[in-house]
């Protein structure tokens, strides 16, 4: 592709993602397909010449739009929030377009020094514990992938610590037990499955009625494991689980943290971000006594994926757990102990710009933009919650302080689970279902960039009709 | 932003991209700038209000482009290509426009079909078995966001298997035993210490005097573990060295592993796509006989950051390591078996719809003009070598069959380190440094797009000039 063709091409493709993000309430927000239809309308071989600009795009419209899940959709209440924001898809392409690697300092200065600054001023804008700052004397913060990563790099700096760094030689995990609960995200499951602590020395801690962790429970497990000769090493306490947006009593735990020297780590993947409004920063209550903690730019914020941020208080411990220097990757700046070098707070080597697209993003739709999104669907939220409340067909299932509503039918199970089936047979909107103790229910998040009152308001007409008379 | 102001601001963007780029030789090829440099030409707090768009493009030309290190320099000879082509950049563009998730089918089937496919196409075009085929009984194949956490998770499928499965409960690895040599990325050691294979149970085989592993080094290590107890379950067989493009004997070494069931990976991460020229198929030489493969399109192909091929021919044991499913990701398409959920072929849970980039690249720049530019870098090194090796200053430390030279002086280590600073100083290019057997080395990778002869011809005078004469 020449310079011209890329010019030609790029407005081309700009004009046709603007048409796609202000269209798309006209989309089948899941597309009606089996698995294998997709590749069924392409070809099974590569092509032996090159194409052209217009046959790809015929594709593009023919093929991928009608079979993607619209996730930008205003009618998308499943899973979370996943905006795409236009100044963060600029950010995106101008990282394409720079085409730079950030693993270390040197490999690319702007790219290491404005992630570190945008995790300063998130730090800022969210009231997070300066001790996360990168100014800090032992703290700092990172774009992770994803939360799971996130999750995955807090276990590791964990696991060295509380081994005193000997797991790296040793490998040896077999003392060490963690703690969290059924209503954690999988990936902290995933992440301890991968560092070598099995499921057998993954302790489910209980939680209360509404889904939080109990502290007395947590404090009971670890004192059981250290009469057993274990070593309680890593407590996950999540603000805002994905089944139900329930908080973990972070205050209480890092108190039973504390006593044992166990890694405290805060999954605010969901909800975190809401503390860009000061009304919300509640959120983020004990997070200051968190050795780690993560949320995602990605979800609520209007950042695209993927943008996990990451800060600890022990950069030591995770520099300790992460790090390996081969001779080609050395450098004088790093070694002057003045630079960063990412590459060293992650599990890949590589990396890209992604701090452009978050500075793309507070700079070009600002906060205040961002937190009147925060506003407006938590007030949705609310106002679905009080129609819901009011009809007797319905019960709500665990609090809703946020953005996410659990309901379920008074008739079980059974009725909860056609009533899914039947809102996403439907093809207007898109849930997600979960279980809640044994419960069906019906889970709807509300946070795309594009839903606005009528689009909850035809959500819930739609629900009511629905849903069977009471029984 | 407005969809009006996205539009006209993208145009703007593309526009800049493309002059950055045709422009990039006019850069200074890595920044003289110190840490701290460039935060300091940023405020130190978030902006309050919303910014207009020249004012954060005004940022960008001001401090960005002037201190990122410039990759796609036609003088770029350091680490290794990391070529963003066009098409690539707007297969980004694209994948941040449609904002789809795609950690499993049903959450955007388009991105996992198309991913699937594009898998396929480049087993085909690279020539690799046919086990490794989505196709196939027992494998498949997989977008990775890096050759490091390809490693990883050939690890975990290793150790999962090596176990039978029982590492999943009881997470002890404490027999397991893994072998590569010195040579091997550092991220294979750095993958096996985050599985819980410390540093005590990696074997560093020998190699031979072009930087090769030795199989009969590796049989005796293996024999004496085996001897001693313990169980041999992953060797790391490395198809294009970063030090020096060197390649272990993967016939040999597979023999090795077959007769032990001990799980083999090729990390042809540098050199793998070499293959797509036919008369560089030998570097995938015994592959078939693999359980695990990866290689980089974001390194010689041109496909921009991240985009990190994996095939497997025991998918079952990937998925065994990889699996949690909470209800919120259940979905009857990954029950009926038909559907592939990529969420479980990786560490992370989200993902996003990459497979765009390598079907633009493969569409519509088309794979002979992708074969063009690796015969010319081929080309260019063996020209480069033939010079070098007649000027008696200097020596050619390792066998260069590909686009990677690794020379130093006849001087020794100081006088190579000072030329190697000479180089980089002057800032006309930039090399990377390396250690082979503990000698000093001057790499030179040889692979931008825009790198032609001029470019290689104004190197190696420099080089010349730079160089003291012969003592």
């Amino acid at each position: 592709m020449t310079p011209e063709d890329f010019r030609k091409h790029g407005h081309e493709l700009i004009d046709m993602i603007a048409e796609y993000l202000e269209g798309v309430a006209e989309q089948r927000i899941v597309p009606d397909i089996d698995p294998g239809d997709v590749r069924a309308m392409l070809p099974e071989h590569p092509p032996t010449e090159p194409e052209s600009w217009e046959s790809v795009m015929a594709d593009v419209e023919r093929v991928v739009v009608p079979t993607i899940t619209h996730w930008q959709h205003p009618n998308w209440f499943a899973y979370f929030p996943s905006n795409t924001s236009y100044p963060s898809i600029l950010g995106e392409l101008l990282s394409a377009g720079l085409g730079v690697q950030g693993m270390s300092w040197v490999t690319s200065p702007a790219c290491t020094e404005i992630e570190t600054l945008m995790l300063d001023w998130m730090q800022e804008l969210l009231d997070l514990p300066d001790r996360f700052r990168s100014t800090s004397e032992h703290g700092g913060g990172v774009i992770q992938g994803s939360a799971s990563e996130a999750a995955l790099v807090a276990i590791l700096a964990a696991r060295w610590r509380a081994t005193d760094a000997a797991v790296n030689a040793d490998g040896d995990t077999g003392r060490l037990t963690a703690y969290t609960t059924s209503q954690a995200h999988s990936s902290v499951e995933k992440g301890l499955r991968i560092a070598g602590i099995g499921s057998d020395r993954i302790r489910i801690v209980d939680h209360d009625d509404e889904f939080a962790m109990s502290p007395s429970a947590l404090a009971a497990a670890v004192d059981a494991d250290v009469a057993a000769g274990l070593v309680p090493f890593f407590v996950c306490s999540t603000h805002g689980t994905t089944s139900s947006l329930a908080f973990d009593p972070t205050d209480a735990v890092a108190d039973i943290c504390a006593e044992r020297r166990i890694w405290l780590h805060v999954d605010a993947a969901m909800s975190g971000i809401a503390a860009l409004a000061p009304e919300y920063r509640w959120v983020n209550a004990g997070v200051d006594r968190a050795d780690s903690y993560a949320t995602n730019p990605h979800k609520w914020m209007g950042v695209n994926f993927d943008c996990t941020l990451f800060w600890t208080a022990d950069r030591a411990a995770l520099l300790g757990a992460l790090s390996i220097l081969p001779e080609y990757l050395r450098s004088q700046a790093a070694e002057s102990g003045r630079a960063i070098d990412y590459r060293d707070w992650q599990v890949p080597l590589g990396r890209r710009f992604r701090a452009l697209k978050l500075w793309f993003t507070i700079r070009l739709d600002g906060v205040e933009s961002i937190r009147e999104r925060i506003r407006r669907d938590v007030s949705l939220t609310q106002d679905l919650a009080s129609w819901v409340g009011d009809d007797d067909r319905f019960e709500i299932v665990a609090p809703h302080p946020l953005n996410l509503l659990c309901l379920r039918l008074d008739d079980g199970n059974e009725a909860t689970d056609a009533l899914i089936d039947a809102v996403n047979s439907a093809g207007n909107s898109h849930v997600t279902r979960t279980v809640l103790d044994g419960r069906s229910a019906l889970r709807v998040s509300i946070g795309a960039r594009t839903t606005e009152r009528e689009h909850v308001d035809a959500f819930w007409a739609e629900l009511a009709r629905l849903t069977p008379a009471a029984s």
